[in-house]
């Protein structure tokens, strides 16, 4: 039986990125894509608790080579996940895929992505899971540098699983052809700090309104073991993240600190 | 000069959860309130990057007991956060709160959970931040056996602050008067699976749609050291979290898995 792969992301189901994606890793499996109706940037790991949900199939392809069939669901990334767990797969998916997105989700980006969200589910499902992205967030961003890289971790990851909690957050920097990626890192997450982060607005009615934007701040722009090090030098990064977000370091300290009882 | 904390949650700034923890903890600081205005429930660390932001004033009182300042904010729990630092905030507070969450937020919880994403946002600046929850989803649940255990580690917090990149996730399991809780545990997140997630019914229209659902269980029952445990137990369960989602320990597997070109 050929495998199954899951696939969704979090610019919606009509975006390059995941329709790229979708054209890398078919030789591989048989696909199902359920991803957003439009852009759900930011969305993180939420899911719809008082919206109802939609779901609409969009095409599906069926030939010797394998299937792709692909749904938009009204809700956000996780939700697309939950559905198509539970309303589309015929069984547990091999592998969960995230992407590609358009955009940088490196650093404390990780926990506001919704393409992370994606992966976060299928790895709280138990199930691999990895999520592709692009430091670029142009509609047309060019991803066929990327598809030897994302054949080969998809391709290692079907063949040898993830260890239990663990999903990777794979970051692809922009590169200008012919120039090719230095390689991979194995990477940890960089510390950095999104400021200036609101811009006031004056309504024609008369009220204030804010717009969310932003600049970010890698803090430890030294240290060379870092997702941010590796993007801006040219590398692909891989960052094996973790579900199970206990600061077991700090767990004495924080008994030290709060004593028993009140 | 007195410290000042900053209080949002998810369920919104009317919800008597945030209510009851603005009195408990009036007493040691001047405190400004951000919260979304209606229920964020599920809302995770999600921000608003298309939709703008509105600020509402709801109430202030100003003695000489100390300061209090109520705002609602349009957007998500994160929102509230950046919100509330880049426009309310006279200086970097002291501390910030999440809650009372009107319900669980132990185990996989924290990763959806908006009353976390408040705590996240904060320790994603720097700033001690500590989120409160009861396993209580009653608008008119009974916060009053909290009100010790909040005020303990609240001093705590503001007096020791917290290490780097920690937060606390601090769940409050259901008791009936006279009894009290049994203590304190320092845990670690459980691994649990919610299941049965989505609910199909028919429009009047004769489409279907879907509402989010689902039960949960705990996949290490016996584990004696968890979040779930402790609650289940009648203990209150403090998991110090971090925002470092690097596994670690998975990186040299995942070194040996992808080989370092394709």
């Amino acid at each position: 039986m050929r495998p199954l792969i899951l696939i969704s992301n979090d610019d919606g189901y009509e975006a390059k990125g995941i329709n790229s994606l979708i054209e890398m890793v078919r030789p591989l499996a048989d696909i199902i894509v359920c991803a957003p109706e439009g852009a759900r940037s930011g969305m993180a790991c939420a899911f719809s608790a008082t919206e109802p949900l939609t779901l609409t199939k969009r095409r599906e392809e069926r030939g010797e080579t394998g299937s792709v069939e692909v749904w938009s669901c009204s809700g956000t990334p996780v939700d697309c996940v939950k559905m198509a767990l539970h309303e589309l797969c015929p069984r547990k998916p091999d592998l969960i895929l995230g992407g590609i997105n358009h955009g940088d989700n490196g650093s404390v980006n990780t926990h506001y992505s919704g393409t992370m969200g994606v992966v976060m589910e299928g790895c709280m499902k138990y199930i691999p899971s990895v999520a592709f992205s692009l430091c670029d967030h142009r509609a047309d961003a060019d991803f066929s540098p990327l598809a030897p890289y994302v054949r080969q971790i998809t391709e290692c990851v079907l063949c040898e699983g993830l260890p239990k909690g663990v999903c990777l957050n794979v970051n692809f920097p922009v590169i200008d052809k012919p120039q090719t990626y230095k390689g991979v890192r194995i990477c940890r997450m960089a510390f950095g700090t999104w400021g200036n982060e609101l811009r006031k607005c004056s309504h024609p009615r008369g009220y204030d309104y804010w717009w969310m934007v932003g600049s970010y701040t890698n803090d430890e722009p030294e240290a060379d073991d870092t997702d941010n090090w590796a993007l801006q030098h040219g590398y692909v990064a891989i960052t094996p993240t973790r579900i199970d977000v206990t600061a077991y370091e700090a767990m004495d300290a924080i008994s030290q600190l709060l004593t028993p009882n009140p």
